[in-house]
C-alpha cells in the first residue's frame, strides 16, 4: 500500500481534531509541512510548543496560500467564514477538506463560497472525539479504528476524494463515503442526539435543591454517562444548530417514547419496562461491544 | 484503626455486589468463612470456584442460620422474599444488611417481616457498579472510594450499625447515613434516572431504520454514555419500580426541560441553546471530574 503524501498542509484551527490529525499524519510520514492557523493565538504558540504544528500563518488565507491541502478543523458555524476567507487565497490545484460533525450545511455553503474551486473541496467528518478541547487534547492515536465520513458529489474531484482517503486511512481510520443528508440523519441520531441528553441531565440535576449532595453521590456509572457534557459548548451549540432538521425528528421521538416508558412505570407495567430494558440491552450487546471488542 | 471481624458471613446473591464484598472482605482479613446462597446454581458453583465463597448453602435460610451476618445482594424486588426465607432461621445476634439501590421500601419490608429481629437489620446501598452481572463480574476493588449508603433509624441497633459501617470501611469505601426517603430521592436523580434515560435511548435507536449502520457510526462517546444500558434489566426493572415514586417526578421535570431545551433549538435560539450546554458542562467539570480526579 502506497502512503498518501502531501507536501504542505494548512490546519484551521489546531485543536483536538485538527492537532490530532497534525500528530497523526507527521508520525504516518504523510506530510513534509504542518502550518496552523486560528483564532487562539496562546493554543497556536502551545500547538508549536508541541510540535504539532511547524509554523504560525499570520491567517487562514495565509495558511491555505502556502499549503497543497487545508483541513478545516472549526466549529461548524464557522465553517462558511473561513471557507470566505481563505477562498482568494486557493491554487488551482489546492484541496481543501473539513471535519465538521454535519454536512449539508458544509457542502451548501462550499458550493455557494468555493465557486469552481468546491470540486476541490471534500466534505469529510472523522467520527472520533474526547470531552478535552484545544492543542493539549491532541494525540495522534485519535482516529485509530474509527470512522472517516466523507461526503462528496459527482461533481468532487476523484483525486482530490483519494488524497483525503489515503490520509484518513493513514491515520487509522475507516473511511467510508455516503451523501450529506445521510450522514446528517445518522450522526443526529448517534451523536446529537446523546449529547443534547447528557448536557440537559447534567442541567436538570444542578437545577435539583442540594446540587452539591446530589453530585456527591452519583454511582459508577455517572460519570461515564455525563462524560460527553464536558465537551466544548460552543462546538456543540453549533453543532445542534446545524443540524436541526435531522435533530428536532430524533429528539421529537425520543420524547415521545420516554413518555411512554413513563407511562410505563406510573401504570406499574412492570412487563413494559422490563420489555424495554431488555431489548435495550440486547441491542446495545449486540452492536456497541461487539463493535468496540470489550469481552 | 481496629479491623471490623465477622466470624461467619452470608452472602445471599453472590453476583456483581455480593462477590465483590466477599472477594474484599475476604482480602481485609474481615471474615473467616463465607456461605453463599442464592437463585443460579451454575453461579454459585463459579462463586465458589473463584474463591469468592467457602461454601455453597442449601438455602438462603440454611446460609443466615450459620452466619453472624447476612449480606442480602438480590434484585431489591426479591428482597421481601428472602427476608421471609431467613426470618425464622435468624439468631438472636445475626446481623442482617442488605445492599438495595432503593431504601423505603426495604425498609418497610425489613420490619413487616422481621418483626423484633428489625432492630439488627441495617439498610445499605454501596453505589457502586459496573454494566456486568454475575460473579464472573466480582471484583474486590469494586467499593473503594465508593459511597456506601446507610439508612438505619433510632430503632436500629448501634452496634450493628457499628459493623456493617466497619465491613464497608474495610472495603475502601466511604461510609454515610441518611433517612431512606431522602437516599431515594437522591438516587432517583442521579442513577435511576440515568439508566432510565440510557436504556430509553438505545431502544429508540434500535427503533430507527437502518439499524446496524446507526450503530456502525455511532462516535466515541456513545459506547460510554450507552454502558450503563447494558446493566442487568431484571435488576433495574425492579429497582425504578420501587422508586417510582421518587422517580416519575424527576422523569416529568427531564421530560419538561428536554421539550423546552427542543424548542430553543426549533425557534433557533441559539443563546438559550448554549448557556444550557455552558451551564452543564460547567457544573459537570466542577462535581464530576474533581471528585473522580480526573484532569
Amino acid at each position: 500500500m502506497s502512503t498518501t503524501r502531501v507536501t504542505s498542509v494548512a490546519i484551521i484551527g489546531v485543536g483536538l481534531i485538527g492537532g490530532s490529525a497534525a500528530a497523526t499524519w507527521r508520525r504516518a510520514g504523510c506530510v513534509d509541512r504542518l502550518i496552523g492557523a486560528g483564532r487562539g493565538r496562546a493554543n497556536l504558540e502551545r500547538a508549536l510548543e508541541l510540535g504539532l504544528i511547524d509554523e504560525i500563518a499570520e491567517s487562514p488565507a495565509d495558511a491555505a496560500a502556502r499549503s497543497d491541502l487545508v483541513l478545516l478543523a472549526v466549529p461548524v458555524g464557522a465553517t462558511a467564514a473561513v471557507l470566505a476567507d481563505i477562498a482568494p487565497a486557493l491554487g488551482n490545484r489546492t484541496i481543501v477538506t473539513d471535519a465538521g460533525s454535519t454536512k449539508t450545511g458544509v457542502v451548501a455553503d462550499a458550493r455557494r463560497i468555493l465557486g469552481r474551486a468546491a470540486a476541490r473541496f471534500v466534505p469529510g467528518h472523522p467520527v472520533a472525539g474526547t470531552e478535552y478541547s484545544g492543542a493539549d487534547a491532541a494525540f495522534a492515536a485519535l482516529f485509530e479504528n474509527r470512522r472517516v465520513i466523507l461526503t462528496p458529489d459527482t461533481e468532487t474531484d476523484p483525486a482530490a476524494v483519494s488524497t483525503v482517503r489515503g490520509l484518513w486511512e493513514a491515520a487509522g481510520a475507516q473511511v467510508c463515503e455516503m451523501t450529506p443528508e445521510h450522514h446528517d440523519a445518522v450522526l443526529a441520531a448517534t451523536s446529537h442526539l446523546p449529547h443534547v441528553l447528557a448536557y440537559q441531565l447534567v442541567d436538570t440535576l444542578a437545577g435539583l435543591d442540594e446540587q452539591q449532595e446530589i453530585f456527591d453521590y452519583a454511582a459508577g456509572g455517572f460519570a461515564d454517562f455525563t462524560r460527553i457534557a464536558s465537551s466544548s459548548p460552543a462546538m456543540w451549540s453549533d453543532i445542534v444548530q446545524a443540524n436541526r432538521d435531522c435533530l428536532l425528528p430524533v429528539i421529537d421521538r425520543y420524547l415521545a417514547e420516554l413518555n411512554t416508558l413513563r407511562q410505563a412505570l406510573a401504570d406499574n407495567d412492570r412487563d413494559a419496562v422490563n420489555r424495554r430494558f431488555e431489548r435495550a440491552k440486547a441491542v446495545r450487546d449486540r452492536f456497541v461491544d461487539n463493535r468496540t471488542g470489550r469481552t
